[in-house]
């Protein structure tokens, strides 16, 4: 069965210090997809666009083992549009605009296959769809899931909801402060594992990564990179590369939860590599099991 | 032949969200030696303090196998005293006073035992006296050297030139930036080891630290803390455990170079979780040794 994926697609403006680029494919789903997609497949996906969404954007996904029956075409209507502006050490944007558009409408319907998926990545939208997402299928066995600053502060009542449902929360080290009041980031994962996640993935940027489960705590480092072009979508890599690795070998001993941290690492760096999904688009088994190997003896020691 | 110490000695006023303390034994000096005592000896330190200071510091140190012949007692004078305020986050500390008293004339004199030193640890003292340190020295082998934003702002010129005479430079990651007037901390390194010093070792607090070396780079993470007390004094104890461990087995194959920069985490774990140096003063082998393999299981991946 596939890998279930619920989130945004959309078209993004998007400045750095270092280049621009206009009308680029953006989206969680979009990151998501193509992350997981060197380590899985089927990858079928749950979104809605306008009848402005290039041909080509399509095509190349399908070309990734990206499933196309759940993406809604509305008709006369317009796709997602997000700009940004990002500033000189790029851990800071500016939103230039939010032209929602289609999305305000969304309302995930999965086609029946979709049902049931047992394998699901819930990205990063209002919590009141990733419920109606969660009640619509029916054996669902490991849902990873995305939220953000807005949801925390705006739908704190429903992502409870969510949060009592998901097998692995994923959020940043701000978000993990916002939603447990705590500013030690080890108490704050316990205060948020008690809220229903089985394991939780803390991602700090530029510091790695922390995951952690019941009794215990995994920390990866962080790709040593020079020329981050364009960090738009690293957490939705992260999430694509680390579900993806686990939809395909299916084995949650902690072991391999952790290899599964260190591939969404992976993906992560591949895709600041580029504007926009450039980065995610043509990689070779090869260069993503070197730079595993990269990881490794960034952060072994005896 | 003994480890060379060279730094402040102090008496601190210390006020966290959880306690406080007053007349605390403080000072560069002493949380490195303290740190480093647990892997080598003897500790030979060169320091200034006036006739108020406690004698029972002084046998506190003599117990952790410290030499205090370089130790310089004025007559009628007083101690340096620092006080200090932190916030809720311990991120963030308030200054509340710093009284040189009788550190405002500190010229370091080396016992000539001293002189022979190989191995030495610069504390983060004005780089003038660094380099008087320096000069004073026949042969020096391997030297560590920690600064400041203080010294980086305003004595630029002559920490330059220390910096082309030592071996390791460790500071954390503002000073970092600062140092290299550059955001990316990857490319911050390769700026400051074109500055003179051999390996570069990047302080993240609770991200952990980097190690850079010529062409390599290794990341330590954090050992997870729920309950800092006062994190005063713990970028000391990190350079106090990695020099004394290094001083020790005198290896420096980047392989114990990483295992150095563990140990170091290790010694700053302990700092913190007590005031003071209460934290280092009573530590066993065992349980530098347990926390060694808690650093392994943390980090590693297969």
């Amino acid at each position: 069965m596939g890998l279930l994926i619920v989130g945004s697609i959309g078209l993004d403006d998007i400045e750095t210090p270092f280049d621009k680029v206009q009308n680029a494919l953006g989206g969680s789903t979009t990151y998501i997809s193509l992350a997981a997609s060197y380590f899985t497949g089927p990858i079928e996906i749950v979104g809605i666009v306008g009848d402005d969404f290039p041909k080509e954007h399509m095509k190349m996904l399908e070309d990734h083992n990206v499933d196309l029956e759940g993406l809604e075409i509305v008709e006369g209507a317009k796709t997602f549009r997000y700009g940004c502006k990002y500033h000189y050490d790029l851990n800071v944007r500016d939103s230039l605009y939010t032209h929602l558009n289609v999305f305000e409408k969304f309302n995930p319907q999965l086609p029946d296959k979709s049902k049931k998926s047992s394998y699901i990545i819930l990205g990063n939208i209002a919590p009141k769809l990733q419920l109606s997402v969660l009640d619509q299928l029916q054996n669902p066995k490991f849902v990873v899931c995305d939220t953000m600053n807005f949801w925390i502060n705006g739908a704190m009542e429903d992502l409870l909801k969510v949060l009592k449902r998901v097998n692995v929360l994923i959020i940043n080290d701000s978000e993990a402060r916002l939603l447990s009041n705590e500013p030690n980031l080890i108490k704050a994962a316990h205060k948020i594992s008690k809220m229903g996640p089985e394991y939780l993935i803390i991602k700090k940027g530029e510091h790695g990564a922390l995951l952690f489960g019941a009794e215990t705590v995994f920390s990866a480092p962080a790709y040593p990179m020079e020329n981050i072009f364009d960090p738009t979508g690293a957490g939705d890599a992260f999430a694509g590369g680390f579900t993806g690795y686990l939809h395909k070998n299916r084995d949650f001993s902690f072991d391999n939860l952790k290899r599964a941290v260190v591939y969404g690492s992976i993906m992560a760096s591949f895709c600041v590599e580029k504007f926009s999904t450039k980065g995610l688009e043509n990689l070779s088994p090869l260069e993503i099991r070197n730079r595993f190997i990269e990881f490794r003896e960034l952060s072994s020691f005896s």
